[in-house]
């Protein structure tokens, strides 16, 4: 089959065989796939990846010990855990260090023709949902795991520093549980669609407020924490989403001072991922600005790079593999 | 009075009028006052703060609208809010934005013969607890501000980075909550101390433990913080109790991929506090290493650079001023 494969210094189309799935994995056929701000960064160094990359996706499961599950449309989670470690067995598998993820991590991803993920990491596609709809599955999860970890309060004034998919996904999420939320960001033709959808939005330069509850850094731009703690009131939240490979400095006094708190956030759950998708609570299909065949792929990721660049979708569906 | 002023630039020993407390306020006689590593910073430049330095103390009220507190032995809370703002009705008025804060920010502090607090500030001093033991209180309230912030669980596994007074007493004061307490420092001589006590202690050098479930980091030292980080398990919580004028650089992509929680911690509650040190549940006696007469506070101050030495007090009570 055809692959997307990262050799630790660039791109390559490549030819490799179909993959054996072990006991408890499924074999799925991609449908389509997304370019992830992770998966330009791992092309940048992060996670000294070697692999097929890719990790957002949609397929349809083509063999499985469970036969009910053949032909089914599927996403999947991305950490593959070992369900022995002290970690899973105290519910937190998402950090078992014996993982291995999808596309990121030990295990070769989505960017090619068919994949393997363990049976357990599937979750089925309700039939309302389209393709183009459910490649978002993984990033709205991650979106949603900041439910999970922060409290949010009715009366809170939240912002969303940056403007890419991520922080239009999770204003949308968080926007109903608070007073008032603002996507804040410097590309105001990315932030002009959030509008529609009813987010306030503003241009980071004309940002003054200084007495935010909670910021949410999506920006994966490593100097943004410093505005991020310059917005917060003191014992304000600053929710950091963004995987970068670079450190940042914070400014300590002002932490300990102000008594702020910092929550660092990964993944999340499929399941309410999916039923907002499904239920529309969530919009994303006004994000994908581009589609490409697998064919074109390493344009793809040159695309993905330009910042004004909402989403970017791999359709295999046409695929003559 | 005698006084000790920092004029931007360097101490001095200066005469200066005794102060006039305003219609809140009451007029305190020192007895006794600490060196804190706040002063020291403050003498670095930290805060930019100019005047009569000083925030840890245990005095007799002189003068005061509510007569029965005078001739009373008190310590002081060393924030004093507006009453007024948003954050003091919401209960936040250790944040009050419009607050003066004793000997740091906008207010005369302790290290003169008299002070003056708000009256709604201070606490009095239970019998058994000695001048020695009752200058203590402030920094044990600020130990006491974690037990506020960060809910432990008592199978938890927590490491106090630092062996310096403040690593001790949260090390006192935090070990009866959890399984396993360790306090990490670089100084033999201090961590020694501290094992007469019950807490387990271990030199940095020999750290290697990276399963730790909060680490609070109470070094001062701005590096600090790479260290703890290293040493927390995924979903483990770093608590900051430093101030120190410096920032440093944190590794965002470990925050986010292990989903690290940040805590900045400053004062805290004194009530507590007083009732530790009344009960000897924190000891802190052990900890004095030098007592100084007030007309040798700035060779007081130079010893207390000195980071073998644990406490530094200034005694006023055989002051003839």
């Amino acid at each position: 089959m055809k692959s997307l494969y990262f050799d630790g210094k660039e791109l390559l189309i490549k030819e490799v065989p179909i993959p054996i799935q072990s006991k408890d994995e499924v074999l799925i056929k991609v449908l389509m796939a997304g370019i992830c701000k992770t998966d330009l960064e791992i092309v940048k160094g992060y996670m000294g990846f070697k692999g097929i990359l890719g990790h957002e996706f949609v397929g349809e499961v083509v063999d499985a010990q469970n036969k009910s599950l053949i032909g089914k449309r599927v996403v999947g989670e991305i950490n593959c855990p070992c369900y022995r470690c002290s970690f899973c067995l105290r519910g937190m598998s998402n950090h078992c260090p014996n993982r291995t993820v999808l596309g990121i991590y030990n295990r070769d991803g989505v960017f090619a023709e068919y994949t393997t993920l363990p049976e357990k990491n599937l979750h089925i596609v309700p039939n309302g949902v389209s393709d183009e709809i459910a490649v978002f599955t993984e990033p709205v999860a991650a979106g949603y795991r900041i439910l999970e970890q922060v409290q949010f309060n009715s009366n809170d004034f939240v912002v969303v520093l940056g403007d890419g998919r991520m922080g239009q996904i999770i204003s949308q999420i968080i926007n109903p549980y608070v007073r008032k939320l603002v996507c804040v960001g410097k590309h105001s033709q990315k932030m002009f669609l959030l509008n529609i959808y009813g987010i306030d939005t503003c241009l980071l330069d004309y940002w003054k407020d200084k007495n935010v509850d909670v910021v949410i850094d999506v920006t994966g731009n490593p100097t943004a924490q410093s505005f991020a703690l310059n917005m917060l009131r003191p014992q304000g939240t600053l929710v950091i989403k963004s995987t970068t490979e670079q450190s940042n400095s914070i400014n300590l006094s002002k932490l300990v001072v102000d008594e702020i708190k910092i929550v660092g956030s990964r993944c999340g759950p499929f399941e309410p991922a999916l039923k907002a998708l499904a239920e529309k609570k969530v919009e994303v299909e006004y994000m994908i600005s581009h589609k490409f065949a697998f064919e074109d792929i390493i344009n793809a990721f040159e695309v993905a790079q330009n910042k004004d660049c909402l989403k970017v979708l791999i359709d295999f569906r046409n695929n003559k593999g």
